[in-house]
Formats: C-alpha cells, structure tokens, sequence
C-alpha cells in the first residue's frame, strides 16, 4: 500500500493543532483519549482505555470532576459512545498484531497538558493561527500535542508496513505533567513480555535537526501535599484555644528547605506553594503545602524524602495539629539503554532534516516514562526515551511556549525506522 | 404628632430583614447608603454623603470596584439618583436641627455586613424566614443590619419629638468590620461642635434584657498587609536564581508570633493568612500575609506595631525581597465617659423590658467608634458605647448569628430616653 | 532572762557580712549550714540536717560535687563535726518545743546566694567594708544572708521567750534560687502538723519602714534544660550524615517563644540559654537550651509547660534527634492568709521603724516557699510571706545589690511580736 | 659532599615526633618557629620571620596571647633570642640561593596543629612511643609534624646539591587550619618573582606508596564569626525590655541552612556553633555562631557567601540587635598546572616505594595554599599541590590520627627530585 506522506504531514499539523486548541490536563483527557480512539479504532487498532487497565491504587494526583469533565470532552466534539467507553481513567493502549513472530515494541506517547493560561498576542503563532487554548488555565505548553499528533501517524504509517514482525503497542499516557500518571501505566500489566520500549521528546532545549538516540539523567521526584489542621480560635480573644496550622507550616517550610545537601549527588526541595488561614484575627486552622523532594538517584530521593517526612511530622508535633500527607506524584530514574540508544541514533542519521545525532542526551528533569522503562529492562528488555531537537519559541512550560512543526516529521521518521528496524 | 409605635416597631423588623437580605461588605454598602437616605430624605433631614465629607487619605481597607457595586445595589432596589448622588464612598451623616439653642448629640450607627457566607438549614432563623442573604460570601452576622433599624426607627422618634433642643446627628459609618471607615468618619469633621456622643451595639454576649450605659476596655488594633515579592525560578533547575517570598514569609511569620509580651498589659499579634507561591517546582515569587496587631493601651499597641515592622523588614532583608505594607485598618482605644454613661444606665432602668443594667461594661475586641469618641472627647465632649444585650443565635460573626429582635425596641427606648435626656 | 538587745542587733549585722562573705550557692551551703547549726545547738534547738529529712527523688537542679565543697567549707571555717553530719543535701530544720500546750508556727529562711560576681569598687558597700564574697561567681544579692541573721537572732529570742505556747520550727531551706529546694522541703514531712507558716523577704523593691502582711502573685513557674543529641559529620564533605542539633534547637527556641498568649492572664516562656556545636566545620552533634516557663496560675503554668514540651518534641523529631529533658526547678503559685496576713500588719504597726504597712502586697516573680504554704493551707493552717521593705543599692540580682541593715531589727521585730501572737 | 642519608632519615623521624609532641595553633606557633629557624640557620638559609612580612590587615583569625605563647615557647625548648626575634607573627620565608641564574622555586610548609585533644592509649602509636602532645586542646592531627620533617630535610638535601640552579623559597607557613594564615603569605611579597610553587600534603585518604602529582578541586570557602548584640532584660519581669539575640541567632540558623543550593556545582553552609545566652531567665543579650561557606568555585563560593550576609543582616534588623561579622579564615580554589603536575609524576615514578603514579588527584576540602598558587599562576608561574599518600590511623582532624612514617622518605625524594629536575 502506497502512503500519501505528504497528506500525512498535513494531518500531523492539523491533528496537533486540534490537540493544541483542546488541551485538557491531567486525569481529564477525555476529549484527547476519545480523538486518539477514533483514529486507532479506524486504522484497526486493538484498544484498551486507561479505565479498564489502571488500578485505583496506583494513580496518584487525580483530583478532577470525572462526570463534568466528559460532559466538556462531549461539547468539545468528543464521541459519546467512546467517552462513555473511556472509564473513570484515561489514556489508552493500542496493540498492532502483524501476525508474524517477532519481538514486542512499545512506543510511550504522553497526552496531557499543563495548568498554564496560553499567551495572547500576534507574536504568539498559536493566537495569531487561531489555534490556542480553548480550555482557561489549560495549555499545551510541552508540546505533547505534537506528540499524539506524531504517535497517530506512526500508527498509520506501521499498520501499512508490509514486512514488520512481532507487535507494537502505543501507550497513550495520562497525565505526565506532575509525574502521575506513568507509574499507574507501568502497574497496569500492559507492558509484561515487551521487548523494546521506545518514549520520545520534542524540544527539550535542542535545535530541530538533532536527535540524541538515548536521554539520561532523569532526576527522581516526589510531588506530596501536606495538610495541616489545626484549631481556628479569635487571635484576640482566646488564642490559647487555636492550634495554629500556620506556624506548623511555616515552620515546616523553612526546616524542609534547611535539608542538608548531599555527598553522592543532587537533592532538591521546594515548598512551592504555602496557604495557610482564612482571617486575618482567627488563629489558622488549616495550611496546604504543595512540596517537591527531588535526587539524582533513587537513594538521594529516598534520603530527602525521608528527611521532609521527618520535618513535617515534627511541626504537627509541634504545634499539636494533624498532618496528612498525600503523595500527588512520582518518578523514578532510568537510563536508556546504550545499545537501543544505539541503533535509534544510527537510524537518525538517515533521516532528512537531521543535522546532528548524539547517542546519549542529557535530561535536567523528570518524565515518568521512566516506570516503563525500568519496568521493561528489569525483565530484560531494552528502553531508550529519544530527544527530538526542536525550536521552541520559549521554555517548556512556559505561556508563550511554541515549537518548530517541522520537527515532527524527523521525529516521525526516526521512529518509523526504528521500530522497522527493530521489528523486522 | 402621635406616632403609631407598633407600626415603628413592625418596620424595624421589616427594615432590619430586609437589610439582612442585602448585606453589603465593607465601603459597598452602596444599597444600604441609598436605602437609608431614602428613609432619612422622607423624614427631612440634611444628608451629606460619605462621598462629600470622607477624604481620600483617610480611607482604609477599600478593595471594591465601586462602579461595579452601585449596578449590583441598583439591581438590588436602590434608586438610582440616590446612588449617583452618594459618590465614591459610602455612609452617610444626616442632621436634625430642632432649632431651639442646646447641645448637639451625634449618633453612630454601622452599616456594613462581614465576610462571611450565610448557614441554611430550617435551624437558621434567617433562612426559615425567607430573609438570608442573596449576595453570597456576604451576610449581616454582627448585628449591624439591626443597628440601623434602630437607628432609622429612632430618626423617625426624634424628629417628632416637640420639646427637642439643639441639633442631633446620625453618623451612618460605613466599613466597621476590620476598623476601616471610622477612622475617616472621625477626621471627616462633621463631628467637631459636638457635645455628646452614642455609639450602641447588640448582642455582646449578653442578654436580651441587659443594658450597659458605657462599654470599655477596647483594644487598640492595627491590621496590614505584608507582600513579599521575590524571583520565580525552576526550583529544581536554578533553585539559585530565585529569591523566595515563600520563606521569607514563613520566617516573618514564625518571629511574628515570637515578640515579646510586654509587662504593662495585654498585646497580641496574629498571622492569620499566608498565601504564597504558584507551582510546586517553581521557588515562590510572591508572598502575602494578613497580619493583626493589638495592644490594650496605645502604647502597647505601638509597641507590638514596632516590633512586627522590624521582623517584616528583617524577613525581606534575609531573602532580599521587596516588601509592601499596606494597613488595611486601626482602631484606638477610648473608653466612655463616666457622666454620660450614668446617665443612659439611668434612662435605661425606666425602659420596659429592661432587667439588668450596669454603668460599664467590658469589651473584648475593638470596634473603630473609637476615633469618634475620642475626637469628641479631646475637644471637651462626652461620649459613650452602648451596650444592649440580645439572645443570639451564635457567636458573632459566625455564619449561624442570629439576634433576638426583641431587643430592637429596647435600643430604640433606651437612645430616646438617653437623647431626650441630653437635649433638653 | 534579760537580753542585751543592742548585742544582739551587733550581732546580726556581724553574722550578715559574714555569711555575705561566704556565699554558696544552692545545694552547696555546707559551711551555711554547719554555721546555723553552731549557733542553734549552742541555744539548744533540736535540729535535722537536710541529709536527714529530703528524699533524693524531691531534689531538683542538684549539680555540685558535695566532697568538694563539704572541704570547701570546712576550709572557710565550718565545724568538721558538722560538715560530716549534714550529709548529702543543705539545710536543716530546727525545733523549739516550749513544753506548753499550744499551736505549730514554722518560719522559712532561705540560705543560698546567686551564682554573680560581686562588684568591686568602693562604691559598693559590702567591698568598701571588706566582707565582699571570697568565692568568685557566687554573691549574696538577694537579702538571703540578711533572712538567716534574722532567723538566727529570733531563734535566740524566742528561745528566751517565758510565755510562749506551742511549738516553733525553722526551716533553712536550701537552694531557693533557681526554685529547686521548696520542693523538696515541703515532700520531707517536717510541715506535718504546723498550723501557721511564715516566709519572709527583706527589700522586694520597697523602701526601709514598709510591711507587707502577706504578698500574693507569685507566678508558678518551670525550669527544664533541654538536651538535643544528634549526629556529627564533617559539614562540607558528608552533611547528609549529620544529624543537625544546632538546626533542631534553633527552630524549639523560636517556636517556644511563639506560644501563643493564653485569655486567662499572664504567661512568659523564655529560652534563656542555647549552646549548641563543638566546631565550625562540623554538624553540631548536641545543643543545651536553658528554658523557663512561667503562668499566673496553676493552670496557665500548665498550659505554657505542655505546650514548650509539643514543641521541644516536635523540633527533635525534625532532625531526628535525641531530646532529654530535665526539671531543674519549679514553683507553684499559692497567696498569703488573709486573717494570718491581717495579724501580721496589726503587729507591725506596734513596730519602731515602720512607716507604711500594708494587709497585702503584689510579688512580680516565683518563690519556692509557695510549696510549703499551700502544704499548710491544704491540711487547713494558715501561710503568710512578710514583705519587709528595706532600701537597695541596686537591683535584686544585680552585682551591686546592698540592703539597708537597718531594716533587719524590724524584721525581727515584726517576727517576733507575730509569733508570739501566735503562739500565746 | 655526601650526606649519611641514613642519618637524615633518623632525624625525619625524631623531629616530626619533636613537632608532635610540642603542637602549636595557628598563630601561636613560637616554638616551632623557632625550632624551624634553628635548623635553617645552621644550614645557611636567609630567614625573614612571619612578623617582618605579614601585614597586619591581611592576619585573619588571630586570637592568641603572643606574650604569653612566647613565655611558653620558651619554656618549651625554643630559644630565646630567636623567639624574640620572630615578632607578632609566626611562620618564616628561607632562601637558599645557588648564586648560578636559574628558575625561582617556592615551597610551602605547613606549621601549626589541629585544635583537639589528643587520644590516650597503648593503642595510639605517639602515646605508647611517648610523643604524644603535651600542650592539651592541641594536637598534630593532620600531618604537619611530618611535613616540616620533610621540609627541614629537604633544605639540607638542596643546599647539598652542587648543580642546582637559580633559587629555592622555604615558605613555613603559620595557621593553615581554619585558613587563616595562607593569604597573608601570599599577599606578603615573598613570592613575586617565583616561577615555580610546590606544595605537599602526607595522607589525604591515600595509602603509602601513592603520589598525584597535583591535587585539584579545592572548596573555597569563608570562615566567619558572627556576632549578635542585644538588650538583657529579665524575662518574667519585663520582656519587651529585651532585644532578643538568642533568637535573632536561632532564626539566622534556620535561614543560613535554608540558602538554596546552585545549579553550577556544589555549595555548602553550616553553622557549626552556637552560644546564646547567659541565664536562664534572661532575656539573652549575646549570641554568637561560627559559620562556615564553601563552593566548588570562586563564583559558587562568592553566591553563598553574599546571601549568608544577607540572612545574617536580616535577622539582624528583626531583632533590632547588632551585629558584627568577623572574618576567621578564607581560601579560593585552583588547580594544579598540569605540565608541573605531569613533571611531579615522572619524578615521582623514580622513587622507590612509589606504587601508584596519577597525574592529577581530587581534593575534597580547602587549602589555603591556594593563595599562593593562584598568586604564582596569575603572574605566569606554574603551582602544584603534590599529593603523597600514606597510611593513617584515623581520619585528618581524628583525636587517634597517626601517619605512616616510611611516607616522609618517599614525600622528601618526591621533592628533591622535582627541585633538581626544575632547578637544573
């Protein structure tokens, strides 16, 4: 079967811009999940929705109204039958069976966005094309929209490939944003007797025309929220009778940033958000803390994990106020594997457009793409989470993040080629 | 002129309910001005508004979009004309001139609501009745909307009154939740020449049946506002770039709390609110407390006041943050005057209904009439704070508050008797 | 038997300027005591050393190394004999039983001196005169040496007293300062049965002539030290294996100090000393905090102690350190007997010398004689602390401290006609 | 002429155990000085002592009675004239000049000890063998007894040598510990001119047998004293009388150990000591901390130096106490020259008992020789920090430290050879 790739690339644009124009964030991607749905389902893909393989249990920072949210996803052009499908969890796993013995690839593509109000203004491309954010406080700002829009495309360019072998799976990931959702996907089964796990990444501060064949150095993250509740009392008549929330997290904060560093490497923490009290002349009775542990590995996680929990424990005692403490959050660390690495970078270097090709990349953050890659190398298999240069008009993150479409064909391409390469 | 007192009464509870209805917070009590006036116009006294007397410099604690509120009281039933008429700042001062020589008594009533959201439940008499509050976040539970009641009830008495001397002024004063109108209606100058002045409250947690012909013993108070505005950065990619308003708050707050007492009396201070920081991982760039210092003396409240300045600048100082303070509202402390108090304990023993009266009273909190007692008090005049117990439903201020109507009369004959005595 | 009243004024002076010369400090009074017992076994007083009556598990703030000062003291010119049969604890209590039927009076008389140096220069009149103290960092600033003069010279009269009934006891009790010894004076048993008990205090910031019949006010107060123990490392190179005493000691003084006030009336928390780290270099290993807490009442002492141990626990939790605690001293609060204190002003008025004499006076600090008082009023005798005003040169406490000698014959004068009162 | 290499070993020995068992602080080193002195002059050596070239403004960290060190030096073996000669500052500058032109070669020697107690029993070796420190509190514990050994050997070895060329500096340097006295050699003048700079350290973590050639990675770091002075008052009595400096220190702490950490490498900060406080019920007057700052660069260490000052300021204003800040030691970074470093290492592979050769090796702390390299290396000369392993007891700074003496042979051939190969 002879593919249209210039309707392809056309579709890519189109598809992400769509996704641009409709970012939903984290545990709310109804309307992505059902889009990305209907095109697997016409390309014949096997699906199973992020409701019929996440356990409660392993999903973390979910806090959103699942009945509103698929109620928005339906006016926003989602199919009610493949909403209702959905489940409570989203995301989705798509399987392709070539029928032919082979080895199993899995390729990770993340679908959420980030709490972010777009920027306005014509020097914003998306704003002046018409296509930014429909969704207030909502904006792909990470470019995952070009993610899903390469990851549909791939899906259709592999379906045609005459003389693959083995299976593919493409994990449609939720919410990667705050690390989430990834550890509830690698727990889901979905990834048992995979061969090769593949993510990738646009951006990521390179050029478009460089690709690195394996991104390291993922830093280990915890994301908790602590809760204190204590006591309201008036401040001026009876502060005696108040428990104060808001010295026991303020407290809290500044013992939590008095952490000692590390001899073995990077640690982090980051009390990045503190509200404490409702009046002015009432003794607080509540304080929310939004913290964030950070190592280099996982035993200087561990280690500053260990020292918060510690920290926030001794000023409930302090303050005789309750403490919960809810883990909103976490990745691990994983490295690409060097010989998969390997190959991906081989297969870049014959791809048009590309200029410069690394086998390993270094990674300042976190992704918890690296679940699956640790869960699929600790039973053998091989990972690599591919950088994909491309030019971004300001920060990942940021309000006025944009990035260079014309890296989503490489991207494409080095991942055709890799899956055919190692699926052959 | 014979005046029919169960029509008087019937329209104080109608008044009072319909005020309960339509609270309005602080510096937009735009309806409730217009509606007073509307009563006071009919009756034929002189009105100034608190847009024609209160000047700019002295207004505190206003965060209102004052064109915004007078559409929302005209919404509400306020007339147009009036509204138009009242200006930037609400409250108003109406004046009888009986015409014949003799004192001049001026009359402080309060008009605004507080911060707080209305309980429902077949319980909460308000709700029962069908009078709760329609402005959400917004409900009558100090009292206030009974005070003015009273106020435009005893309007109504005086002007009918024959034997009447002098002159007598009702001081409808706008924002006396958090101390923030008095002070500009006490420097506005409509009270200088006066010779006596009232201030009443109900409730106090005393009794339906109590009179207290002077209340004493309030505490001076100061409420700022601190912003601490640092850097923003990635807290885990260039922690070294931020300067964190979020710790620079929490300390303040934490030395705050830790001033000294003072051996001459009673001091307080409370952070009652911190908010700070966006993100989790981003080191906060903005901080914001609501701070409350006391003092039972000027002095002491100085004192306190001092402290808190330095350990707001030494926080800014630690992190190298910028910090704003703005004060959002002072009360002084005054006490009645011994003569003026006998005199409304006196009256009060001759009213019905009445069963307990004493000379003074003690008061726990602060109330911003203070500024007005004592400008009349430094130019020679006599003032008192009323206190008139009422059966309350709750605490005041709680969402659940509720007073005994009953008392409503009991205000009004206890100020007709003092007023009569006074002027005559 | 006719005394020589003359001799026995001489007498008090010499014996004051000679305990003044030879200070001890609490618990450490071996040549204090041996000295008292001299002078009442020569007058025939049946006496019991603190070795024999206090309990070890009474004892509190003990840190002397007693061999070591029992030769001290014998060095400075205490009897051998003696030293030997005071055993391990000051103080002693010494009986006259008259041999008529009749009630129990116990007088407290205070012995040890403040750990201060005494000033120098001849503007100071114990140095001018030449019985400044021997034993450098210990003085006599608070009139305990003038209380024993006192107590020696009554003891004498009383002994000579024909008519007197009943019984008379004196307690020397050690170590007042730092309210360590009442406590274990009022546990020993010896006030069983006594039905009036009197204290007394020379100076108390009042002038030669003035008698208070029986202070009140005494605040209930509190000494712990608090030790952290946690973990050295070398800072620089492995601060991750420290375990941060200093840190956790730090953030218990500022939190202590932010104990919120209480309605009920006065408290005070106080960390008065923190030593904490052996090098600069190093994670401080341990931290020593010196702490006070302090309440009107009994139960705002409470209030102040439990909360200081929340937050002395919650600190060590933080850092995950090691936190022992220990009672170095503590105070109740207990108020003189108004019919007790009442005769002890009747009596004064009949006294040369005295001017102004009060039923009631108001004491600013803590006095372990409260543990003997409410010892008594429990088990329904009476309990009076006699203020006997006597000029100072300066402060109680201060290097400089001096008291007017003269106001020790009025002191003497005042016990003597009330125990004779008493005991007729 | 030949030397009896048997002998010089011997006297290696003997004088190292000589050091050992007269150790001397920093600045206090009068005996060694002048022992150093003794030797040099015998050999011919043009000396200029400490106090004829250290600038007074360039001395940090001097808290010595010099008067009182000289009497003891004295006592301790040292000569007297020589003693009186050295003047206020210790340590001294040696040429030796070949009178042929040639390269300026410098040499830095370490003088004083550690300020620690030394560990009793038979199972130290300087106790059992008797050489243990007699001057209690200080002890040669890092190794700069062997040092000077090495040293004074080495300058009789290349007054020896007949075809050594141009000149060679002995730089005996006082109070490397903390370091204090490294910048006020370099800034003395003594090393302009100097074309090469050697400096040696025995042991650092590495066995005997082992040379680097040059040690990189040095910390810079700052060693500052601050002092915070406030107002005493009684803590009961009259709080607010009192400026807290207790708890300005306690809250300095908190916030120095809450600096965040840097992108661009390693930093660090420990308050390592911490004396607040004089009595219990005092509102503490003066606080005083020893802290300490490192980073990994100039740059690095500059950042956490400027915000320790701003905590430190901060809490400063919070208290309204004083404060002042001594400088106690300091020292940059640099690296050794890598031709330099690579010559040290050919030498080094000739020597017998060299196992392991490595051009460069990693230093984990400061040095204050670096003063002196970055002096030589700005003005176009070569420096390097040799390192020569050996075996040790216990860690640098350990109360048990103890080095194997066969590594001061290797260290001393290391050195000669490397003058001869330069100075050729």
């Amino acid at each position: 079967m002879q593919l249209d790739m210039e309707r392809i690339k056309r579709q890519m644009v189109e598809r992400r811009r769509d996704f641009h124009r409709h970012p939903e964030s984290g545990w709310a991607e109804f309307r992505t999940t059902a889009k990305i749905a209907e095109v697997l389902y016409d390309l014949g893909y096997n699906i199973r929705f992020g409701g019929e393989i996440i356990r409660e249990e392993d999903v973390m920072g979910r806090d959103i109204d699942a009945g509103a949210e698929k109620i928005r996803a339906i006016k926003q052009g989602a199919l009610e039958d493949i909403v209702a499908a959905i489940g409570p969890y989203t995301g989705l796993c798509a399987e392709l069976d070539t029928g032919r013995p082979g080895p199993v690839t899995a390729i990770r593509v993340d679908i959420d966005c980030v709490d972010t109000t777009e920027a306005e203004g014509e020097d914003h491309f998306p704003f002046k094309e018409g296509f930014a954010s429909v969704n207030p406080g909502w904006m792909h700002a990470c470019g995952h929209d070009g993610h899903m829009a390469v990851g549909l495309a791939l899906a259709e360019l592999l379906k045609a490939e005459e003389e693959l072998c083995g299976k593919v799976l493409f994990v449609f990931q939720p919410a990667e944003e705050g690390v989430r959702g990834g550890y509830a996907m690698a727990r889901s089964g979905i990834l048992e007797g995979v061969h090769y796990f593949l993510a990738f990444h646009l951006g990521l501060n390179n050029p478009t025309g460089t690709v690195f064949g394996g991104m390291n150095g993922f830093l280990c993250t915890t994301k908790i929220d602590a809760d204190y509740r204590g006591v309201g009392a008036h401040a001026g008549g009876e502060p005696n009778k108040g428990k104060n929330a808001l010295l026991a997290a303020s407290s809290a904060a500044l013992n939590l940033h008095a952490i000692a560093p590390h001899s073995d490497g990077v640690t982090r923490v980051n009390v990045g958000v503190l509200n404490a009290g409702e009046g002015r002349n009432v003794v607080a009775q509540k304080a929310h803390l939004k913290i964030e542990t950070r190592g280099a590995t996982d035993a200087l996680s561990s280690y500053v994990y260990d020292r918060a929990m510690s920290v926030l424990r001794g000023a409930a005692q302090m303050y005789d106020v309750d403490l919960s403490i809810t883990k909103q959050g976490e990745a691990n660390s994983a490295n690409s594997s060097p010989d998969l690495a390997s190959s991906v970078a081989s297969m870049a270097t014959l791809v048009r457009g590309v200029g410069k090709v690394s086998q390993f990349g270094r990674m300042s953050g976190s992704d918890d793409a690296c679940w699956m890659m640790k869960y699929v190398q600790d039973r053998g298999g091989k990972a690599a989470y591919i950088g994909i240069g491309a030019d971004t008009a300001a920060g990942h993150h940021s309000s006025r993040f944009d990035f260079d479409e014309s890296a989503m064909p490489i991207a494409l391409e080095v991942l055709r080629r890799t899956v055919k390469f190692i699926n052959r």
